[in-house]
């Protein structure tokens, strides 16, 4: 059911990618969504390899299924992360903060997946040639770093100009997401907000709380002035960013303002005074779950969707 | 095909609304997507009854099918256009611009059915409560107007709060956006941008050229800074305002600064120092249809969908 391209590529048994929350996305959560048949994936962030062969060690113990590792490219520890990833024999890597141009060729020697993350039409293009697997295309609706097209929008127009199967990120969070994914023309999803209220998740409790309690309007766009627009739950923290933007305050002010607030929140669970980076769809994730209830949730939910439509 | 709680309600064939635009949306228009099965809607603007009435004439010359009108519930002239309706027995209408309950009454009590256009969940409710017959929720993907919330996350947070039937706007322009907005949990769409480059439009060439030009990253989103923020494509004009925005200009300056763009590019045609308020879908709309054939591509992609999800 609902086997894609993306299944065949990734070898996984359903079209589900978890999305890679730097910090708390960590082996034991990466291993739970691929156990479910999904592909979970250790977001690094900016870990190190010695956290990541910590946390590669703990996803083997829990499952024998393939689980991919995002690499980040603005991190200070790409070089060392990358070399891991090959040498831990991993799969399938996704990419983002940038252009994993110079990295693709080796990856691809070593038959690792290179799927990256992009944001715009011209992005996916230029990464397409280069020779990735397959793409994440992410809507400005996904919590964390954001561009400025909407999944909506973004996936069908990616969707005609690459031969690679495009999997939509951004606004999905149920089986309904899946199956507009699917008719937009990706042939898979990318799950963040929803798997960070996934227990296995290395997350502060306070931190799915405020993802649980959120409506429909409870996210802002913060850094739209530095050019590094980040969606998180609007708070005390949020408020005074967007207040020191709008004053007009310097960009290496603004990144003092901003500096360790993600995993102050993340970590700590400061839901206040720290970034809660969390999407739009925040408002329809209403519980604590499993990560293979979640899994299993998405696939029964656009089950039912495709049921329904036999007769339409 | 297709058919939904939305054809029943607005007495049409297919769940497809011709999206209000302003100044160009006349009687011909109208008129051509209601013969072709979807609603044509009379976009009124500002616009006074005389020129309703006008239209409204033009319309029934070419159909004797249901079309609708749309009250902007911050023209000067809302009263007046509100009675016209009622006394030329228009069966349905689109409002936008505010909350139309004080209309919702005298509406009702006249067999119009109602349906308003939202941007949050808040209103939806609200709306839904005060009796309207269906809803048309908007993301902020939209051009002209725009909320906050994109479409795939504001459309199933509506669905699952209210029980009138949702009609989904923003980033529809095809047979995709048809089904991704039947997955989510809508009963029909509202189509404004694709619309804008049907032969039947009222619009200047130069206006539809421009968002046949357009690429995915095409449009920018002004007025941020003044609580209504308006999407356009981005040209001399957006740069001028985005820049007197950043500059901290007044909002009455900001006014005076916008003031008459719309009708400059819409009526006039000119592109560069006018407002060419359009979607962020316009990077999908690549030529000038009849709408019937706009009509009848979103139906039959929509089918052909459907057809290879047999199987799946």
């Amino acid at each position: 059911m609902f086997r894609t391209r993306v299944c065949d590529i990734l070898d996984i048994e359903y079209p589900i990618l978890q999305g890679a929350m730097a910090w708390i996305a960590g082996g034991k959560l990466a291993a739970a969504v691929s156990q479910a048949g999904g592909l979970g994936v250790i977001g690094t962030g900016n870990a190190d390899a010695g956290w990541l062969k910590q946390e590669i060690d703990i996803a083997r113990k829990i499952t024998d299924r393939v689980f991919a590792v995002n690499l980040m490219l603005a991190s200070p520890h790409v070089q060392e992360v990358a070399e891991l990833i090959v040498q831990e024999k991993i799969s399938v890597v996704t990419t983002g903060g940038g252009n994993p141009g110079i990295y693709m060729e080796k990856f691809k020697s070593e038959n690792v997946k290179v799927v990256p993350v992009v944001a715009s039409l011209a992005l996916a293009r230029r990464l397409a040639r280069l020779g990735a697997d397959a793409m994440i295309v992410e809507g400005m609706e996904s919590g964390g770093h954001v561009g400025e097209m909407s999944t909506m929008c973004l996936v069908p127009m990616v969707a005609d100009a690459i031969d690679i199967p495009v999997i939509a990120a951004g606004g999905i969070a149920d089986g309904r997401g899946l199956m507009a994914a699917l008719a937009l023309g990706a042939e898979g999803v990318q799950v963040g907000t929803r798997f960070v209220c996934a227990e296995e998740c290395g997350v502060h409790p306070a931190y799915q709380e405020k993802i649980i309690k959120a409506r429909d309007r409870a996210t802002v766009v913060c850094g739209i002035s530095t050019g590094h627009p980040v969606r998180a739950i609007h708070n005390k923290f949020t408020r005074q960013y967007l207040l020191a933007e709008a004053q007009g305050l310097s960009q290496g002010d603004l990144e003092q303002l901003g500096r360790g607030k993600y995993p102050a929140a993340a970590v700590e669970g400061d839901v206040e005074f720290g970034s809660v980076l969390a999407g739009q769809i925040s408002g329809l994730v209403g519980n604590i779950q499993k990560a293979e209830e979640i899994v299993m949730d998405i696939i029964q939910g656009a089950a039912r969707i495709k049921e329904q439509w036999r007769g339409f």
